[in-house]
């Protein structure tokens, strides 16, 4: 057995304390957001800023416009608070349900059986009973679901809190507004990455008391934990995606398209929604999202390494290699912010969105350093990587290096390309053709980026070299999470300001922070994309050594069938979301025009919408439309596992992530292009862009179709393939010993 | 050696025989044609319809319309034909350059030695030296090339004959210019199917001459004839598609967002590249595109068995299995076709559509019959099959009716879902959003059919099911292809009607000619991508035969790279296409806005437009931009295989052909629903549309930027990407031998 140079004792210390830290920087960070009162005393109000700037708007009241920011962040608050409180039980009921089938999937592979029994690698060892297994994924599973569930709030929570703080400090400056903003989004990324690696490495600590010696038992029971944080990360983007593009999409079609009032236009019904959807959508759903891609390349790499070197060393340092790196990450990140919310300061509006690129770039370039430190300190100078079937993989500890470091880099390049807002500058109805190039043309990089890293790491360390290029791509995850969060925090501010009646200059700065969002917030879908196709390549080749599988050949019938299906599911599932938008929005068109037809005086501002009744249809909408794609996704690995077998869920685990990687990115970057586009119209910043405007123009009416069709693709569909391709895969590999047992019953009674 | 029921000889006079038959049948036909006077004598004009028809059209001189009806038949058939002529110029030049490639890489391999060498499967018998195969896979290259150019070409002929014609019987009724629109799709569905066959068997007969028992050699040799003949049909439908959709996007957006005159108008000046792109883009294109789909599973089926046990025992009647299918298909076709032209008579619109898709069925029944007794009479009771790194697959006869009748079902299954018509009914904006959710829907139904298609005939006969499997489907060619074309040559007598002033009830009747024609070319669109995901599965298995590949193991770095970058391809490809038309289209709109803003008395009519200078600009566009996508397309496979070797070549393939299917399914049917959206708001045929329109309202300008978006992605980038998958392929399989010897250069250099 080849020494490391940490002591697994060290390592039992370092982890809690970096997600120690982690945590107690998040609540520093929110204790920093606290200090703006909302609709306190007159003191820190007017405090700090200069109140001439708000005296040239007519009629305006600050204290009035102060209250009512306090009371529409109330609203937003309460509205996401009530749509989540009853997603959760939505997801109470079916993780209910669910644990019960991996109880009882896991535990009749061994028939029930509370026997250890002989250990399949080393027969003279024994190995934990089905029995325990079964119970142990089911706990992991739950725990996982919890922490997600938990990530998802205290996202929401905090986002909605620092909204209208945002609105309010933007009255002193951008910098002070951008500064809240992005703290907020840093106490979101600081919690869910501490929150993530302290829970899994509690979840090790008292497994291993049961487990004792048999460590391939004990992670493959761990990887239930993925599968419970994916799991609420599906309905979550799914649930929230429909929910937030129903509220949008009926909010613009009537209020800007037919009634022609601004967006966040206080008259406009969907309004609340529309907000409380980017809280419950982007924040919720992307923060359950990104915590399950961390949950499950941390799964990905221990079931790998448990039945490698590593596991049959009972190398603790090393098996807790992955969790180093992402408290690792933990310390990078912080110092990185530090960068952004201490040392430079933001003057204006142009600073933001380099600022914003910078923090990637720092986090990425000490990162590298800190991987390095932990693949000397926390490697054996030599280990091997079984592969099923096949000899195994003599792995150098530098050649780990590589294999985290092109994960993180290649996140870095995935990133949109730029050109896409300005090619889209040419025309009317033929930008919508040019936006629907530009998405397919902006798969190339990423993928390409993508395949070298998946060589690289697949190359050096086989199925291990993918699960732990995913977790460098994660490794930044707090900043990655800082910088997406902080996207529609802006977003709301803006629509606080607007809705509150705030002077002209503080829209105009709030308008600027959620520009520079937009952009950095393709920078997290890219993110979220490229770490999904990694970490699903990393589960998928633990299902397949789980399963003992040594060889998916897509010349076989099996496979070719699973690989041509599965690369067809994404486009099921976006078909089922997409739909699910329209008719949510075509619901929202109609009760927003009912509004406007029926309520005496809305038009003219002197009474109030019924806000609650469109928080109602999103709500009810998302909560009904998330079942059948959930439920697409969910069942899928089990039907085709138990008919078909393990070979053709394999194929078809490769068809799904190939495509559906491809669909992910385009369709965000199709819909964040004609986003684009109309704004560019919008804004008229050029005379290019003049001579297209003014609002209510054909092209800009185009524009608006553009966007409307650009909106379910860019924060639904989008989004949510992520979820789809990693959780299939997860799936498969929970129940990976089942279908090995009982699967393929409809060509085992073909005799094929 | 089992013994057939049919000997050698009676093949031999069979297969000619059969395409003989087929050459006469479509020469009728042609003669039937033409017996519609076309600006002619008196006589023939106004004899057979009733005059008073006509006379309540006020101010309607019917000798003026007839000779109107000429010109512009002349008008569209000089375009067409001038635009062919200059894109056969650009294909040749790419034909000579590619066919020096052929013979280098090829001769290559042996080191250009002309020695015949001791074969690999049998070291006692000799083998042709690979400078013969090199040398005749280059002539097999040409013969296909100038098959497919052939008919293209022939196809556009007999359109641009019957589009007036069909115009003029319009007048007697809509039964009697069905028949004439459908007699030319016949000539063109005949002449193509016979002439593939003929030239295929005599370039057999002719190679044999030289190859004697070296069947090995002279069947890989043959495969070029594939390579040839998609080579040029990726031309002709990238080329043409780009010609058409330029040019009837142009049209649209001027002529009826901004003028507000009907489509087909005379008036406007890119009308006659519209009727002309109809012609180079649907019916040249899809010819070249079927032709190949037909050449390569042939090539494919020849490949695979010629390493089997038909190769082995020389048994050329087994051989020769696939061109006996094709043979009976044309018989089959034949005897289908007098159903519609002879035995029902079409009365009224209402028969049209379910006429066309009898025509489907009978043959597809018949066809069944068919292959009975092509597999009783011309297999062997038992053969095997030789798969690579696998124990040779042991086949009965009747097995191969399974695999063969798989695909034909298939193919009748494939067609699209009719309700993606009536959902596209809700709305105005949202329905943008529903057409691509219908899109990504309508891939389900043909996916689950092709796989298990595959699934049977991959299980039953292996890589030759495939393949079999494909010919199957392309049985009924002649028959699919007389539908496919009947639509585009009514779409022209319909704008030959309009352009003419015909009287009201003559466009009517021509409308409706159309609007069957646009549901069954969906139909046809459908065949389209079936066969070439199977054609591409089949050469695909070739490929990996001739490539000597065990085991395409997508766990693997090499094949797994390949499989995610070849899902990108059609991405990048449809990028490419997409771009193209719009740029070609903006260059339109602009030609069209400026004569109708400079030309004086152009809206009023009294001046004619200059229709040359819009026929030059899609002429010039298309050609232009076809190459970046051919390039591509053209370029990929050599360079993978050159670098990276056969492994992530392989890879590439599935990838490319998994991903490709589904993105040519949902664009197509996209941008069907898109249109059926706008058809169904102009037509006002219920209340319902009625509200939504009339034209001009925003609703149906919704519709028209929908269906824009849709026009490229339903003729252009859809259509083409069948070409992408089937031509990599069967390029991958030419070049497989040099691939084998030189290929992977740079993981030789990298040692991996």
């Amino acid at each position: 057995m080849a020494a490391t140079l940490l002591s697994a004792l060290l390592v039992e210390i370092l982890i809690p304390v970096a997600a120690l830290i982690g945590m107690v920087f998040a609540l520093i960070q929110w204790f920093l957001v606290s200090r703006v009162s909302v609709g306190g005393g007159q003191a820190s109000i007017n405090n700090g800023y200069d109140q001439s700037l708000l005296d040239d708007e007519e009629g305006y009241d600050d204290a009035e416009a102060v209250a009512l920011c306090a009371e529409i962040q109330n609203a937003i608050s309460e509205g996401a608070e009530s749509f989540l409180i009853t997603e959760y039980q939505y997801l109470g009921i079916f993780m209910a349900v669910f644990s019960v089938f991996i109880f009882l999937f896991l535990g009749s592979v061994g028939g029930f059986s509370t026997k250890w029994v002989s250990c399949k690698a080393n027969p003279s060892e024994l190995c934990a009973p089905p029995l325990a297994n079964a119970l142990f994924s089911t706990v992991a599973f739950i725990l996982g679901a919890l922490t997600s569930t938990l990530s998802g709030y205290l996202g929401m929570k905090i986002a909605t809190y620092a909204n209208a703080r945002t609105t309010l400090e933007a009255r002193k400056g951008v910098g002070e507004a951008f500064i809240v903003a992005f703290r907020a989004g840093s106490v979101m990324g600081f919690l869910l990455a501490a929150n993530g690696l302290i829970v899994l490495f509690i979840a090790i600590v008292l497994f291993k008391l049961y487990y004792g010696n048999d460590w391939t038992g004990l992670y493959e029971s761990i990887a239930g934990y993925g599968l419970g944080g994916s799991s609420v990360a599906l309905f979550g983007r799914v649930g929230g995606g429909i929910y937030t593009k129903a509220a949008d999409v009926g909010a613009d079609l009537v209020g800007k398209v037919e009634r022609n009032i601004p967006e966040d236009d206080p008259r406009n019904p969907a309004v609340i929604a529309d907000n409380v959807g980017d809280n419950v959508g982007d924040i919720a759903g992307m923060g359950a999202d990104l915590f399950g891609s961390f949950a499950e390349s941390s799964c990905a790499a221990l079931v790998v390494s448990s039945i490698s070197s590593f596991g049959a060393d009972r190398d603790f340092v090393a098996m807790s290699f992955p969790l180093l790196i992402s408290s690792a990450g933990i310390v990078v990140c912080l110092i990185t912010t530090i960068f952004a919310t201490d040392l430079f300061v933001i003057k204006s509006v142009k600073e933001i969105e380099p600022s914003l690129k910078r923090q990637l770039v720092i986090s990425t370039v000490l990162m590298t350093l800190a991987i390095a430190a932990v693949c000397y300190l926390a490697l054996p100078s030599t280990f091997t990587i079984n592969v099923v079937g096949h000899q195994p993989k003599v792995v150098k500890n530098w050649k780990l290096f590589f294999c985290v470091g092109s994960g993180l880099w290649a996140g870095l390049i995935i990133g949109p390309v730029r050109d896409v807002a300005d090619s889209c500058r040419t025309g009317a109805a033929t930008n919508v053709i040019f936006g629907l190039a530009l998405g397919y043309k902006s798969v190339i990089i990423p993928v390409l980026a993508i395949a070298v890293a998946i060589f690289l790491s697949f190359s050096l360390a086989a199925m291990y070299g993918i699960a732990v290029a995913a977790l460098g791509m994660l490794s930044t995850l707090a900043t990655g999470l800082a910088i997406d969060a902080y996207g529609p925090i802006s977003d709301n501010a803006g629509g606080i300001a607007e809705m509150a009646g705030m002077p002209h200059k503080v829209r105009e700065r709030t308008d600027a922070l959620d520009a520079a969002g937009n952009t950095t917030a393709a920078i997290g879908k890219g993110f979220a994309i490229g770490s999904a196709a990694l970490v699903s390549l990393a589960l998928f080749g633990a299902f397949v050594s789980r399963a003992g599988i040594a060889v998916v050949d897509v010349i076989q019938p099996k496979e070719f069938v699973g690989l041509i299906v599965g690369a067809m599911l994404p486009y099921w599932f976006s078909a089922m979301t997409m739909k699910s938008v329209g008719k949510a929005a075509l619901a929202m068109v109609e009760e927003v025009r009912r509004q406007f037809n029926t309520i005496p005086g809305l038009m003219e501002g002197t009474v109030k919408p019924d806000y609650k009744r469109c928080v109602k249809i999103s709500t009810d909408a998302s909560l009904r439309e998330m079942i059948p794609p959930g439920a697409l996704v969910m069942l899928t690995p089990l039907i085709v596992g138990t008919l078909f077998g393990s070979s053709t869920l394999a194929g078809l685990l490769a068809g799904a992530l190939v495509s559906g990687v491809q669909i992910a990115i385009s369709a965000s970057n199709t819909g964040g292009a004609w986003d684009n586009a109309k704004k560019y119209i919008e804004a008229g910043a050029s005379d290019h862009a003049r001579s297209l405007g003014p609002k209510g123009s054909d092209a800009h009416k185009a524009a608006v179709i553009g966007d409307t069709v650009g909106d379910p693709l860019k924060d639904t569909s989008g989004p949510s393939l992520n979820i789809l391709i990693k959780l299939m895969a997860v799936e498969s590999l929970v129940f990976a010993p089942f279908f090995a047992a009982h699967g393929g019953i409809f060509f085992k009674w073909l005799n094929i």
